[in-house]
């Protein structure tokens, strides 16, 4: 049809920008699909910084992702560099606890991490999606091995406190009763025409198929015990081998029974874009990939640098900073530029001059509150007694949610489990209220009502709140949208001679991903100020 | 309740007894589940052959994965044994094909796969669903190292000839929009009133809130263009990191669109209890499993031993086999007990003195067909273009799907896709009459339909029908229910001192599940027999 209007001249390029000019850029990308161009990915490909800086020298400040991507970057670019880093380690909250390390919270609480050889938690971040290209790009680019991460493990439970008298269900049995039950609810009203109007005939006939296929429903649509439902959610006697194998079928949780549970509230948790197969975690931990940065970016690294000030002028940038290995000891350093991807939390507590509109963004952002638990056990009794490998089952306890080792299947031996991951919320204020080897004892306490093998197989733990963290003073930035509104673009725009960086200046917050892609935005950016002056 | 009835006295185990009695094996399951107790599984631990059978020796047919798992419980219990073996290596179906390997068909077309190092695909099984118990444990005891097989890979497509114009599909957006809209439908008729009858009005209000969470549905109870249903189906443009990086949302695909395309269809590959996470596959190919039972019991094993008869009388049983390394050789191999794993299609054209029911059992069962081919690529293009890492795709062209490794993601360097996996229907029987080369070349031309790169970046290929495989002229036994009425235990029946065993003397044929079931079945039966006698 094409050929019939003044559009035929057009190239396909050319009509995707005179769409995006006249109809905003979303009216774009929908065209983009309909012409069957690719989605577009938040990650642009490799950061192109080209032209030289001529000397000019940046100032990073903070060695974690971002930081560290931008000193890779910056470097490669002929940028001379340098970060500061108050840790006395890079990758910030790209960081894992293994048996051996000392950890300590703000008022001091330290904790002596006595896992097993090899064991580890990782307390901040712990799982990269596949659509996260950015960070998959520098995996891959500095040879961080990766191996899936299983977030949707049909065998795991579900699990209330208030259903089931307290009894774990598996993840299988909510997920193909639920759609089982809709899908039979649906083809009934559909049988009895109740659908007019809204489908059409021809429609109609095709949805009762599909939902009999998707839905496991009999000849009759009907969503019942039998041979064939088993087929999806398990039977209650396997099939086996020789004599007397045959199959026994299982039996349909109730609709009514489902419904009042709320467990089909946790199933977003495995459908999510976020959360769908395929995610990956670097094998050995997820500090691999700090580690693989440092490999690149080390000798660019002031550690025990904790920055006091930040100020800046028209011609460069100098941050003061404590070496707390010397306290009271005061140092300075200053460059052409700095990029700055320190916490809001501890950046809003600096003395920084930057614009009203910047400040008051830094201002603005609240940081979640996190807490992770990490509980080490004589044997994998969840492999062994329950064949739960991988995943995560999640609770109305306050721990809100138990994940079982991706790494390691099948082995023998002992292991770690996630015992507690709280996200925001009363329950993640009181575990952060704990002394650390409270919440371990809770967690024990708690996941023995999902697992009673606790009692007797745990061994030793270790936790972190994300409040207490005396590097970030939260997890991560929280953003509203009505926040995002008033301050994001203040927070990202270079003021002066500084930009920030971090997974807070993104889209993405608390992802590995938004660091890194807010670092390759804020450095392209930069690029191009310093090569137009 | 309990206790006012005349059953308050019974211990839960002894109830269990008596509603086995009465009311059979079903009844009694769903009372176990009632009562909290486990499902069963078809493997029932460790098998336990007790007492000294005395220098009893059994001669095993079949050096696949029954034969061994005969072999090595067997040895151990104190039997003398050997194994006859037609192929020049151990494993049958559990068998890798490797670059440098020859494999030759039946009919002579011989091939010399060209693979580079380290690069396999796997002709037979390749995937284990975590409910294998009993393959699991024969894993974890022979230490045969596992990794995560992906199955469900909501970025990989379906895709149909005949919609969307031939455009592949993301399962994501399939699974996530046909849930979406099924979702609203249900919501529509359940507000309307129309539910009434068969849901209750309060359950009718919790259904409302499990339908808008589960089918990310928004305030109103529609299903449609949000950021909302972004964040389960993915968005037009991804959120990114500093300015400008507002994430676009994606446009739902039409219920009616969905419905006519029939991809629907394909959704249940991913449901099915045989194909939920968790799955596994060994590290390094699938005869990894095989190679761990030859550790144990290849000194037992004879290779190129092509059995043409087998004969039993009341002291013994006599296996007459020709050395395939010296044609015409004949030589034979005498024992007490015979365990045959011979392949029912062969097995039929072997002369065997077993009773009529056997013999009849033996000649019921056809094969199932199953061809695959395996393609080399210059590059993992499925990971770097198209952010498909592992999973299946599947199609309504001939080669029914396409698989991509589990293993090395996010790696540079050459891949092997599963570029065409029949099972069955006409599809597979055309492969199976082609060339090998043909095939390859088939499941290049059609897989080029999905992925385009396919044409620039094939090198070599290499397939397998099973139909033309001398040692199982077809890929498994292929049972309807009527057969196994008939047949199935007639089948599994000693008799006289042969038992068979292999996946076909299985309720779970053509995984390797139902062979070790089977084997570990049949000579605890055969154990009973020589201890009974």
């Amino acid at each position: 049809m094409l050929q019939d209007t003044p559009l035929a001249g057009l190239s396909r390029r050319n009509l995707l920008s005179l769409i995006g000019m006249t109809a905003g850029s979303a009216a774009m990308y929908h065209a983009m699909t309909t012409l069957g161009l690719a989605r577009e990915s938040g990650y642009k490909g490799p950061v192109k910084l080209e032209g030289d800086p001529k000397g000019a020298s940046v100032l990073i400040l903070g060695a974690g992702l971002a930081g560290m991507t931008a000193a890779l970057e910056l470097r490669q670019a002929g940028y001379n560099v340098q970060i500061l880093e108050y840790n006395n380690r890079a990758g910030g909250r790209n960081w894992t606890i293994r048996g051996g390390d000392t950890v300590t919270e703000l008022g001091g609480a330290t904790q002596e991490c006595e896992f097993d050889d090899g064991l580890y938690i990782n307390p901040g971040p712990w799982r990269i999606p596949y659509h996260h290209n950015g960070l998959l790009a520098y995996c891959k680019r500095l040879g961080v091995r990766l191996e899936p991460f299983q977030q949707l493990n049909h065998n795991a439970f579900l699990h209330s406190s208030k259903a089931f008298g307290g009894k774990p269900q598996r993840v299988r049995d909510i997920k193909t009763d639920l759609q089982g039950h809709v899908s039979e609810l649906l083809a009934k009203v559909t049988q009895k025409g109740q659908l007019e109007g809204d489908v059409t005939k021809e429609d109609q006939e095709m949805l009762l198929e599909a939902l009999r296929s998707w839905g496991a429903l009999d000849k009759d649509f009907a969503y019942k015990e039998s041979l064939h439902t088993s087929e999806f959610r398990g039977f209650e006697k396997d099939p086996g081998g020789g004599l007397g194998a045959a199959p026994v079928p299982s039996k349909p949780i109730d609709l009514s029974d489902i419904l009042s549970s709320g467990l089909w509230n946790s199933l977003a948790n495995f459908a999510l874009y976020e959360f769908q197969t395929t995610m990956f975690e670097p094998l050995g931990g997820i500090d691999m990939i700090g580690q693989a940065f440092v490999r690149e970016v080390g000798d660019l690294i002031t550690y025990n640098a904790k920055v006091t000030k930040i100020e800046q002028d028209d011609n460069g940038v100098t941050a003061y900073y404590e070496d707390t290995q010397n306290p009271g000891t005061m140092q300075q350093a200053s460059a052409d530029w700095c990029i700055c991807t320190i916490p809001l939390t501890i950046l809003s507590q600096i003395d920084i001059n930057v614009g009203g509109p910047m400040q008051a963004a830094i201002e603005a952002v609240p940081y979640a509150s996190s807490v992770k638990v990490g509980l080490q056990f004589k044997r994998r009794f969840w492999e062994e007694d329950d064949l739960i490998f991988g995943g995560v089952s999640y609770t109305d306890l306050p721990i809100s949610q138990i994940s079982y080792p991706s790494t390691d299947f099948n082995t023998a031996g002992k292991g770690i489990l996630l015992g507690c991951y709280t996200w925001n919320g009363p329950n993640s204020y009181e575990f952060t209220s704990m002394a650390p080897e409270e919440r371990v004892r809770k967690a024990v306490e708690y996941g023995a009502q999902i697992h009673p093998q606790y009692k007797d197989e745990f061994e030793t733990g270790v936790s972190w709140a994300w409040h207490r963290s005396p590097f970030t003073l939260g997890c991560a930035g929280d953003w509203t949208d009505e926040m995002r509104k008033e301050h994001y673009d203040n927070l990202c725009q270079i003021d002066g001679r500084i930009v920030l960086a971090g997974e807070h200046a993104s889209y993405i917050p608390a992802w590995m991903e938004g660091a890194i892609l807010s670092s390759l935005d804020a450095i392209t950016r930069l690029h191009q100020r310093v090569m137009a002056g």
